[in-house]
């Protein structure tokens, strides 16, 4: 009796679980444990690079140096307002981390649901406008980080880093920080654009 | 016997239509041609940003002036080569030209095959490098030549276009035509996007 109602029972469970598990839920599963991992890189990526843009802008915006002497009309100052390059560096970085605080739900509800295409694509867009930003704002305020360094002959521009050492070390370090933003941007761009295949 | 004839004949004509076409290959048709009209659209605006990019890219080689005076020891010459940024401006909107050459094959396969995904992810990579090149390279020399036309007060660096104003006239031209190129890059990358989604 024992053994006989165990051997009913087991092709019962199977059989049950057969119709529905296998043909419906499992490959969907996979599917979605697939991007549910890129999910989780794309949130991690995400606060990494908005730690970065956020001190790549604290750091541009806190450079300002006074040098020790001063005659009687000037004081010699250098800040990041005396360039329009840095500061449209400092707003568009805000504005990046700004977005990037904001994206960061988008990114979890692409998460919690895999199969839904709108937040990616979302997503992607805004990621692609972003990048666009903080390219433009590092690429700006490197080429004037550059003449700061290195003066240029041809148009009598002089190096202004002899004389403000710690000035210039503050808005190098700013530039790379955005730069290290613009790359994990690209690869946000790359993660959406595989997560978006899948579907 | 000829209205019977008929009126079986319409029934079975209907239903082999029915049982093969609007269930496999009329949505798939429709998806294609979706898909395809993306494809088209995208060669369009991939001819435009090559034009833009080879436009901006000569307008910035041939932008050396000379002044119709000189002293013993200087003429008065003003060109690309005398500061890095224009001559990175100048390789990077040239390779980015020479990429958008190379990538119009790929865009061709995305019309003949449309519901290929491997060339569209492999397009939207690459465009967004392409785009973070041409950013970079426009931003560079943007800051520059707002540089060479307004001067900075703060660092002693004087305005060159008083000079220099046909110089200043080519520069400022590459720097728009490099821009609408990086805009053709966003739309090429969210119709990559779209077209990605559609599978």
């Amino acid at each position: 009796m024992k053994s006989e109602a165990t051997a009913i029972d087991v092709p019962e469970a199977s059989g049950a679980t057969k119709g529905k598990a296998p043909i419906l839920t499992v490959p969907r599963q996979e599917k979605g444990g697939m991007n549910r991992g890129l999910g989780i890189i794309d949130l991690v990526l995400r606060i990494g690079a908005m730690v970065a843009a956020l001190a790549s802008a604290a750091t541009m915006g806190t450079s300002d140096q006074n040098l020790p002497f001063f005659t009687q009309f000037f004081q010699f100052e250098a800040s990041y307002d005396d360039m329009p390059s840095f500061e449209f560096f400092l707003i568009a970085m805000s504005l990046v981390a700004g977005y990037l605080v904001l994206s960061i739900p988008f990114s979890i509800v692409a998460i919690v649901r895999p199969h839904a295409a709108g937040p990616r694509l979302l997503l992607l867009i805004m990621d692609t406008v972003a990048l666009t930003l903080a390219t433009a704002a590092a690429a700006a305020a490197t080429s004037i980080v550059y003449l700061a360094h290195n003066g240029n002959a041809s148009s009598n521009w002089l190096a202004i880093c002899n004389q403000f050492g710690d000035f210039c070390q503050q808005i190098s370090a700013a530039v790379v920080a955005a730069f290290m933003t613009v790359v994990t941007f690209m690869f946000l761009i790359l993660l959406s654009a595989l997560a978006l295949r899948k579907h």
